[in-house]
This record gives structure tokens, C-alpha cells and sequence, in this order.
């Protein structure tokens, strides 16, 4: 069992409202020194058995595929070390 | 100029109904092994100057009273590296 993470974020070139937003509230909200925000989407994929090479490039399909619109995001790939959990 | 991310994910015990909608497809868009998904968000804060330690206890508070939910969202800071820019 392993988690794989998937972060999809606005390719830099796209306008990104909501993080506009949240960077424009914060000197209103005493948080100064932030120049930029970008707010993308993190996906935790729990996958059994191991992650090797053609796990990896599947997870990469997929998300390449389904999680990213790659017209205008960019995404990456990582593995996360998980627990062992009783019995798995 | 630093990068600090921070990730928030909804508490384990919430029900995530895009995680699951996302889960439940993979089966029948050909990806089998994936038993769990769940979907955050990803905030990319631009920070001036160093990340103190100073600097990272306020993006930890920012990130508690405004990017994340505590009743109900997990949230993780980090600080990435960023590649010097000219000028910089």
C-alpha cells in the first residue's frame, strides 16, 4: 500500500482568480510579504501493492488523462511513504 | 524570495464525495489497484525575503485562519526552494 500524490496546479501563464484573491486579503488581514498565491488541487491516490516504474507511469496517464486539464494545468507526480497498517 | 506550499486535505473521518467520484470512475476508465482517492487543495505562496522561523509560525497562522477549515481540514506548510531569478 502506498500513496501517491498528484498536484495539479495552473500552468504559470493562466490567470488564477482565486489565488489573486486570497494573496489581494492578505495585507487586509495583517499578512504582509506575500507577493503571490496560486491555488491548485492535490489528489492522495492510496494504491495497492508496490509502486514501480509501470505503476508510475499509469498513475501519470491517469493524470494526465482525468485529474489535469493540460491545456492549462501542469501536474506532478510523487510518492509519499505511508504507514504499514495491521494486516497489509 | 521563497516558496512555501501548503497543503490542505480534509480530516480523515470526513467524507470526501470528489475523491470518492473520482475513485469510483478510475475502475471504468481502465485503471484498476487505486482504492482510495481524496482531493485537496494546494496553496503556492510567494514569500519576500527569508523564511524564518518567525515568518513560517505567521504562514502557519494564515494558513489556519484563512486557507484552511480546522473544524473539518488538515493542513501541512512547507518550504520548496526556488530557483534564484535574475535580479533577485
Amino acid at each position: 500500500m502506498a500513496r501517491v500524490v498528484v498536484d495539479v496546479m495552473l500552468k504559470p501563464e493562466i490567470l488564477d482568480p482565486q489565488g489573486q484573491a486570497v494573496q489581494r486579503a492578505l495585507p487586509r488581514l495583517g499578512f504582509e510579504g506575500v507577493s503571490d498565491v496560486r491555488q491548485g488541487k492535490r489528489f492522495e491516490l492510496e494504491v495497492d501493492g508496490p509502486v514501480d516504474d509501470s505503476a508510475l507511469a499509469r498513475i501519470h496517464e491517469l493524470a494526465e488523462s482525468f485529474l489535469a486539464n493540460t491545456v492549462i494545468e501542469d501536474f506532478t507526480v510523487k510518492v509519499e511513504e505511508v504507514k504499514a497498517e495491521a494486516g497489509k
